[in-house]
């Protein structure tokens, strides 16, 4: 007995709430924010929809503050988030909603001081014919 | 001295290793040294361009038996690989080039017994405009 969990949030929803974290940051154009949901690591990278590959805090970094501060730039709805936890790394996948066009992104987090900070993310396309 | 590495390959060349033997078994079209570079955890995920997300290991290989079979698969070329390696995992992102249309991609392999096993994959079209 006594041998619950003593309310201790699930690891995986640890994740989920930084992955939330994440798309909060972009629907409020919180460029802070979103620096904050990133490992402050150099080792990040990032590929955005029909972007090459962007590595670096700098780059990084750079290419949220361009999307963020558009002001045509739609909300993103998310959805379907599943979590992969391989120790101090976890893998989310999940479905997003930009203007009516459906993507499919990856969120590679890492545990940094208990947090859990992005360090890769990958959105593409999810064309019509496959995503009935 | 003697503090060199004795000769041992270092962790991110095993990593990179294991990345071009997902790409052999792509351009071989063979689906068992595909299924062997995936871990066997149900645990995995796959993203094909264009695709929704693909979850468990069962559909991620039915997907690449569907892709190995199709007698009308162009090759594949992938280049500047680069690893981020954090623990017993590590994220690959690199380009890639299929039928001369560009992508980008990611990769994320876990050691298990030594051997870097993938548990995701996601690719996506990289947009004409973006890849100068």
């Amino acid at each position: 007995m006594y041998k619950n969990s003593g309310g201790r949030v699930p690891v995986s929803d640890e994740v989920l709430k930084s992955n939330e974290s994440f798309y909060r940051a972009f629907n409020d154009k919180d460029f802070a924010a979103m620096a904050g949901v990133w490992s402050s690591s150099q080792d990040i990278s990032c590929i955005h929809p029909g972007w090459n590959v962007l590595e670096g805090r700098d780059s990084v970094l750079e290419s949220w503050r361009t999307i963020l501060s558009n002001p045509s730039q739609p909300r993103i709805v998310f959805g379907g988030a599943t979590v992969n936890v391989l120790g101090m790394v976890a893998v989310v996948v999940c479905r997003e909603l930009v203007a009516g066009s459906p993507l499919a992104a990856t969120n590679v987090f890492v545990s940094e001081g208990g947090v859990w900070k992005l360090v890769h993310h990958q959105s593409g396309p999810v064309y019509a014919s496959q995503s009935t």
